[in-house]
């Protein structure tokens, strides 16, 4: 194992020259918050030694060099929203958060794309577009909350996959801070290219580990006119999921296609203090379409309707659609408030297989005693099924979640899947990496990390320990 | 400069046990065609001193891990249809053809996608895609010759990436043989992952460097009711194409947007024997629409005709569409057989700078009293410009190409373009790799070709020079 040095007091007196006095942080109780993402589990937490806020692409280079020649390992953060503790500092060091690198820097509608530091929350970058017209399709359900640079590192995926596809569709090019602190732009604002490996692609997704990105160009897409969410209520949670595929066969074309279950819609309702249609038995399948025309819209709306009352729906209903999504998006923080002790898991599988896989997770749940939760992005085979603490004890819950995880993967990985739709592998999620993904393929992603960073300093032990 | 082992009577040998007596070939007047693709420039030949055509993935893992056992090159070949030279054994040694790994495994039309080995014709799988009432996407003009592994492994674009993408979009999956002789399948029959390194967006496009394609997993999408191809005809070739982004920004969605310039349809013609409307002075725009419904088709096509008329269209009108595409998927041979001395260039810029770059791009050629022809894929940006040998003396050609190219380059690199919308580096455009693309990220592709081809068997002097 790699070992790597401290920060001590010239190193700190360093940084601090290059970034500002008041951007930097080392005093312990201000630096919890950078210990930590959303995951709970306190094995993934650890703190820095620092905390850097750069403010412009030069900062990040020359902390990053400096890094390299001390030794010293450095994480980059954003919103610090990850589910996979993919932004924390296992081995100490700097946490260089991105999020004073906050500006639009440019909303081009006539050509459409816009060009973002990595700091700016998804949900400004949303409405940046929206102002001008158009839509900015990556929408993780924590938009509120994460950075743009964030949805990058770990492409993100979220409500309009099923249509737009993933973050990595919606990059025309980055700006990264190499492994070894050099300053590039990969990609361009260019339909194709064969070029060159397609280095954009490679680090979109590496969660932090191959670049630090200081400026995206992303794509922007015209608004489609007419617009109409659906919620089909279905008593049997299978007959919902068995639906889904039939609803993407035919073609609806939906810009979104969210599944909940009736744990996950009571603890939203509880959470938010409201109520919903069906709340005491009902599963959701939340369908949004988007249209150019009001003829295309009735049409699809149409046939949503029959392939859902045919497949068993007990009601399908045009909802109040901002309360509907406020639930689906409060599903993360529901669970959380409700119970510290939980882990959300984000598996994915091919969409065809989705059914048989749904029951398997219930069924490893209800085999480990404990109690699952799901909402998924239904039309993209992605399940974030919530494993809550139950009647586990706590002192038992690292042991028992592992052994969970473990039975939930192995099957996701029988079946062609994955362990991540797009929380990422983090630190979290590695040791399962080391056991379930093909270990040629591991070992080719270790050569890579070892080829661009030989130093080992950026974001050392995310994804996979290194060689 | 790395050196190579010849293949000896005792490899030869062995090749034979591995894959058959018959499926290696090592007499010189054999080997002439595997020698070259249809880059005619000589300097872009060479000899492999063995043509191996492996069965299976097991054939092509075990001359792989021969080779580096032996230290000779490997450079995997799909038809030969290169218009960069990237299949050429610029050091010797071995050509491994996957001509013979020519099945299609399975073609899914419940769950649209198609399983096919490497040596498939691309045109093989546009049918197996279309007898299943589906589309498979990827369309290069070189579709009748050109093999499926070829097309992952350029990221081929073609007559339909403005509306579905490049080939790197098409794609589910690829099993490779890695530069150590190792089989992993990469990808999955996902809609999206976090979990881990992309490590077949890497790949594809990577021109045979990191990996040899055994076999792919491609998707097919539903085949659109109702198709209309129109044709665009304009005097003048700067209102041609400055006609191209205004339809890109109508939201026409075109599932093809082709440029043809007066001397491309002339030679077309010759070529074909047949007559083009207004064939003494148009320029064409080539413009298909899909739709779903008859009304959707009326609109846009409306909407098309509007737009090319108010532009300065002479003509708008519905070809003998087989005979239009006739014209433009004939541009390569049609030169190359009216003079075999030429030069096909791919440089892409940004869709919206095509005017400008085009009206650059023939100003360069007057520049070196040069004629160049041109074809472009518009909607993408991707201009092919044939620079013809006209009065330049065959023994000046190499020299004055280079200029031309120079002087191309240069510009589009200016402009935020690259080399190759879709032909690739291959060893034609190495040397323009190392002059224009950027030194950093140049050096992160020759790190990444040595952490995972540590012997730089596989088609070095691919894209660029080995470090």
């Amino acid at each position: 194992m790699k070992q790597y040095n401290q920060c001590n007091e010239r190193i700190i007196a360093e940084l601090k020259r290059t970034v500002g006095e008041k951007n930097v942080i080392t005093a312990k109780d201000l630096l919890i918050p950078y210990s930590q993402d959303e995951v709970t589990d306190e094995r993934y937490h650890h703190l820095p030694e620092a905390a850097v806020f750069p403010q412009n692409r030069e900062q990040v280079a020359e902390v990053v060099k400096l890094a390299n020649k001390e030794n010293i390992p450095v994480t980059p953060r954003g919103a610090g929203t990850g589910l996979a503790a993919g932004a924390v500092p296992l081995y100490g060091g700097i946490v260089l958060s991105l999020e004073k690198m906050n500006r639009i820097l440019e909303v081009n509608h006539e050509h459409l794309y816009m060009i973002v530091e990595p700091g700016v929350r998804t949900q400004d970058v949303q409405k940046a577009a929206a102002d001008a017209g158009l839509l900015y399709a990556g929408d993780p359900s924590s938009g509120d909350n994460c950075l743009i640079g964030g949805n990058i590192a770990t492409n993100a995926g979220g409500n309009k996959a099923v249509k737009y596809g993933t973050t990595r569709q919606q990059v025309y090019a980055i700006e990264v801070v190499t492994p070894t602190g050099e300053i590039t732009e990969l990609g361009g604002l260019l339909n194709k290219s064969t070029s060159g490996y397609s280095l954009e692609q490679l680090i979109i997704g590496s969660e932090g580990t191959l670049g630090i990105i200081t400026q995206a160009t992303i794509k922007l897409v015209p608004l489609k006119q007419y617009k109409l969410d659906l919620l089909a209520v279905f008593s049997d949670a299978e007959a919902a999921i068995a639906t889904v595929y039939k609803l993407i066969k035919a073609g609806v074309d939906p810009t979104s296609l969210e599944y909940m279950d009736n744990e996950a819609i009571n603890v939203c309702a509880r959470y938010l203090k409201e109520a919903y249609p069906y709340q005491q038995a009902g599963n959701y399948l939340i369908i949004t379409i988007e249209t150019d025309t009001q003829e295309e819209l009735d049409t699809k709306a149409g046939r949503i309707d029959e392939i859902c009352n045919a497949n068993g729906a007990v009601a399908v209903l045009v909802p109040d659609a901002k309360k509907i999504w406020a639930a689906r998006r409060a599903f993360g923080d529901a669970n959380r408030e409700e119970c510290y002790i939980h882990s959300p898991e984000d598996m994915v599988v091919p969409v065809r297989q989705l059914p048989g896989a749904m029951k398997q997770f219930m069924q490893i749940c209800r085999n480990h005693q404990a109690v699952g939760r799901v909402v998924a992005h239904a039309g993209d085979g992605n399940v974030h099924l919530t494993i809550m603490q139950g009647d586990i004890a706590a002192e038992d819950w690292p042991v028992r979640i592992d052994e969970i995880v473990n039975d939930l993967l192995a099957f996701t990985y029988s079946i062609g899947g994955r362990m991540s739709g797009e929380h990422g592998v983090g630190s979290k999620r590695k040791k399962w990496m080391h056991k379930f993904a093909d270990p040629i393929q591991l070992k080719m992603m270790q050569a890579i990390k070892a080829a661009l960073d030989p130093n080992g300093i950026l974001n050392p032990g995310t994804i996979f320990d290194l060689e």
